[in-house]
């Protein structure tokens, strides 16, 4: 069975990102394991750190193994969170290259109409110098996402059945 | 007389934009003061975190009391770094709003040609959400930056000329 | 009384850009006098073309005359119209640098929920080059607009306030 | 044998860009078929126009029926030509969806360092909307260009063997 590694662009316990990580692991559970890529106790990038950090090592084998990678991420002022880009130019200094050539998706949620698209498109951008090969459609932008989560479930029906076709799509891309 | 913070987007104690801010504030010294602001203490920014941190503070006061603010900043994988964009993060959720109305400009220099083009026009798409009142022009994207540095100084005449320029485009928008 | 040259990206006579054209007009009337700038009769740029084409030269002097430009623009493929594109192209090459210096801001409105906001930062870094002073806050970006549009008036109470909003803050900031 | 599409944004007859087509052309003799796909007497797009103008439909079906796409372009005021946008708009409307999962890749060159990067990635994000499948690496972006090309040559041979490398990664591209 594929292995898609998830990587969770807030780190707050609680965040809607981690939300719509279970509810998507839950939906693919038939065509993929979807499992955790932690980022949250790496330390900031600094080239001076002459030695790999042990969360660096364990982030980035993850990634070098796995057959896709989905960053589930919210837009942070207009562009892509610091920890989740901080985790990005860790892993691009390791010899392995992890991103290189993954298949990869992005799935984004906001409290207002916007979605995350402007987080979306720089990280599409950064996805062009690592080599990622990120699906182009669908394009995963849930606005007034606060309206369709409760009690830490997605309840709103139509952004589940989106989520199902997004993995319809994913799953075709991973097998290319 | 006018005090600019300027925060320089790598970590790394030898880097190239150390030397440049370096020549900046020498350069500049009888127009304004340029202090760093500091962001390698900085944690990584997690909405769980309640009290503010005091390297966050500290940072968000510096800014708060600028007349001015200076990034200079390698590009990381095709845009901000990961450790300057947390730093805009956690400033971001101050109720001073800092970075409000300040006047801007961005410094950049890189190995290759492009010189961090790509990572300015995400640094100005963020300050539009922090209405950040950036420069428009001289850009600074300086080129094949480690043929233009020897022991810790800039050493290519026509860069320290174009910074001057920078200096004095910068000095009229501060007092606008 | 200032005079602000309104740019209008859709070609199409009843577009809904022209409608917000119109509204902004009525609303602005006592702060500046609000005029079009046609962009549908100008020839696709080329460089071969020696002499400036009527059309061109009739809206490069109305912008460098002006005291400010509004661009109301749809989003086309998730960038800027090409009509629109191909003015500015035009107006660039114009001796005058028409553009230089002018405060702007920018009006989108769209069918459905992210309304223009990609055209729009790629509209922004356009102006970084030409040097257009363009106005952070408020961003005017009007989701599902065809439900907020009645026989080519705007008919939705919260969208007429915003634009008076975005009046105020327009008009302030071509005082500067 | 294979067909490609090269569409050339600059219209000038002598445009350093239609000498990298034929360029490209020659050098890729072997592994494609490289025709034109003209852009330059398409009218600016309009709405109103309800019948599609002949230029657009031979554009279209020539689109339609390639294995694979390239972009032979200028960066103009830091975006794509007003020109190509406008081609890329008319074809976008087209009920067979023309670029819906062709391959391409981007060729750029300007007098300046920095080549063509800026419009580079405006053009990739018109391609998720368009769906077009965009090459990531190499990308070309010829800087320095005028010194590169003599008598409609060019003359540089690094900048030959980089295309040469360029053909056999889209090669590989378009037989995925």
């Amino acid at each position: 069975m594929k292995k898609i590694v998830g990587i969770i662009g807030s780190l707050r316990k609680d965040s809607i990102h981690r939300v719509l990580f279970n509810e998507y692991k839950e939906i693919s559970n038939d065509q993929f394991e979807l499992i955790e890529g932690e980022i949250k106790d790496l330390p900031l990038y600094n080239q001076d750190i002459e030695d790999q950090p042990n969360s660096v090592a364990a982030l980035a084998r993850k990634v070098a193994s796995a057959d896709g990678i989905l960053f589930f991420s919210p837009e942070y002022n207009y562009s892509i969170p610091g920890g989740l880009k901080n985790a990005l130019d860790w892993i691009s200094r390791d010899d392995d290259k992890p991103f290189d050539r993954k298949p990869a998706a992005i799935i984004g949620a906001s409290p207002g109409a916007i979605g995350t698209a402007r987080m979306q498109y720089h990280l599409r951008q950064v996805g062009v110098f690592l080599n990622i090969d990120f699906l182009n459609k669908p394009e995963v932008m849930v606005g007034k996402a606060y309206d369709k989560i409760k009690d830490g479930r997605l309840i709103d029906d139509g952004t589940i059945q989106f989520l199902k076709k997004h993995v319809e799509a994913f799953s075709a891309h991973i097998e290319n």
